[in-house]
């Protein structure tokens, strides 16, 4: 898995053609809130210009729920995608 | 369709309320790079606060490509969601 978050997109790319170099078939990219647009730039820029044949298996959405002080709860949406050669 | 964008979410809510309301049963949300999260908030939004028996049916994601002046492209992510009652 890699989680994407707001440090160059380019960072998360060299990541995961590290993981895939070792073997990896399939990796979870995974990010929440803001950094979700990261996310999905990261497997497209993946596709485009590294691995032609990555295939985009499946994209799942949801949210996280964090507690903040005082009983307060928020929610923070994330999105699941997973790559595989 | 609703195109979510950069303004307060629930005026999206309100949105998809007012087609549900006039009778649609699906709504294809879509938004575009940073407005990307406000999109998956907006569906998790519906289906928490108005309708729990929402569903997503399908999530797409892809890329749009722009181009800018001087024959310079850019690529900007997109997201579509697709819910129903």
């Amino acid at each position: 898995m890699v989680i994407v978050g707001k440090k160059p997109k380019m960072r998360y790319v060299t990541a995961c053609i590290t993981l895939f170099n070792k073997g990896e078939k399939e990796i979870l990219l995974r990010a929440r809130g803001r950094s979700i647009n990261n996310c999905i730039d990261v497997a497209f820029l993946l596709k485009k210009s590294f691995y032609s044949d990555l295939k985009i298996k499946n994209i799942a959405i949801g949210y996280d729920e964090a507690e903040l002080e005082g009983n307060r709860r928020r929610y923070v949406s994330f999105i699941e995608i997973l790559v595989s050669r």
